[in-house]
């Protein structure tokens, strides 16, 4: 029976939108390049003002996945 | 006058659909057992992936409550 | 070449909507008072409960702002 | 010989008179029906102002107590 | 389709063998009560010493378990 | 209706006699420019110590008041 | 012209009457072996509960002190 | 004898050239509206890169200044 | 002389049989992969509970290794 | 009623083996010259890696003991 | 309008010199590999001692880049 | 083989003309009656302002050093 190993990789998903469309933008793009996603951590929210408006949020999140064997 | 005590639980909520509603989920199952919830505090944002998408949004809060006398 | 100098206040914005709607809230606000605003931090998310239902979101936030030469 | 196992709960306890005070009152109340408290841990103070003075100063504390057999 | 939703409480659990046997033991008496446990998180790890040797190793851990419907 | 909105400035205030009156006399001295005070956090409590005894209290508090429309 | 260097140490003051005077207590024992306090920090507030009441405060401290040349 | 208080403000400074000149920057700059600045708190260091190396240095800094009677 | 530069990694062990092994198991996957491991750091233990007893230590890890030139 | 006063020290214990074996080699060390020890907390958990096993277990802890009057 | 993403990694740089030089170092080695790193956030700053000097400078900083499309 | 065990210190070290000397300026003072220190870890920095300048730079750092058997 293996004992499951995950790595956690820190991603910056940003959206003019909202949050979580930061994140699903952040997760998105790591599915690129990243298999077996299993979970992630919001870690940090932020975002950029322009004109007095938000010009784009900013979620910081760790996101884990399984090593293969 | 009596001074007000309060109680606080940590509830974690969870949905498809995003984090506000996670936290809606968290309080509408709470409020079956616990009566005069007063005020909630995030502590935790996090979710599953599967299939390289959100499947579960995870909030955890602090929810207090009045002590009756 | 001047450097840039920032200024960082805290404020929190209510909403009965959402968290998001709440920070748009205190920026809105803050812009009344404060110019060059240029990002924000989200430092604590939390919120009131009447009748076992949010009745106001508030967010905590740090704004960053250029003070002036 | 059993060893010892805790639960820990979070309490809130408020006076108009100060922080001690606060903290005792907290204690009074969940002494109601928690047996067995031994020890308890300050965890936050803030308070209420009220025409520019304290009018009830909120302790929270968790209580730790000895679970039975 | 329901959204889970869970409760975290914290348990100090002892033993004067080791860190792993306190939690083991926090776990063997929340059991009795608490039903549908499904992680816990060691927050805390500290302990008794007594003519110079550890005489209990205590470690504070939250336990989340499934809320039923 | 009006969504509040609230900022925070953080205040140390000091006192020879105790910590309570350290709170005081921030809030005694914030209250001369700030209106519409609502709470106080304690973030930080120290103090200075001449011929092995406290010569002041310092109280490092962030105070939270209701910005007008 | 000498470059002020300080040490800091931790102690925990106890006292069945209040935080302020177990942090006395502490200072009134380091005193004895410790010249040139300057200030303390308080770290952690908690206490022991004997009959549902508290026996005693406890106050963990740190205490910076000169270093003599 | 009047007991101080105090307020904290928080500013970001900047500089091409290291981190201890952005401080002086960051005074440079808060003394122009602030008098009786007493004390500084570095929180924050970071920076911005360009081209693989540092164009800008960011520091937040807490800045205590004397609230005058 | 050079000058050494180190990455660190978050990696996630786990083990039925305890922490320590956890931590073994998450050093021998990464060992397939990474040369020149220096040191590890502990940042999170937790583990998922199966019928009222621990099924797997779950250990998180930040793991440094030297960058070749 | 004599109050407890008690000092706080921090020390690094390492083993080859463990880290319950690293808290107990800390504790022989700390024997030879401390006297009263009471209680310890575990602040740090790291180690050493060498040909990709754990050569060190590195365990920070602060021991507390009583200070005779 | 595409959304940024960006990854961020931890260094550790180390200088015999300082720890601006350190943080430099870091991103020289960073260079080599990684493109379009845009900032870095100083997480930890830590040293070797021999012979009572400092031998080395060590600062950990995590580093933010685009990732491309 | 002997397990190493060390203890950590926490010194203030101060200058006026910058952090890296405040740090070597504790070491120094340090070096007088610590033998077989090892490493340093910074945990605080501040500074004394006078006149809108920087008098003084107060680095707060921890030092481990090995305990002889």
């Amino acid at each position: 029976m293996p004992d499951h190993i995950y790595k956690k990789i820190e991603i910056v998903g940003s959206s003019p939108n909202g949050l979580e469309e930061a994140v699903q933008n952040a997760l998105a793009r790591a599915k690129k390049t990243v298999r077996n996603m299993r979970w992630f951590e919001v870690t940090e929210t932020r975002g950029c003002i322009d004109e007095g408006k938000i010009s784009e949020w900013q979620v910081t999140l760790k996101i884990g996945f399984t090593l293969e064997e």
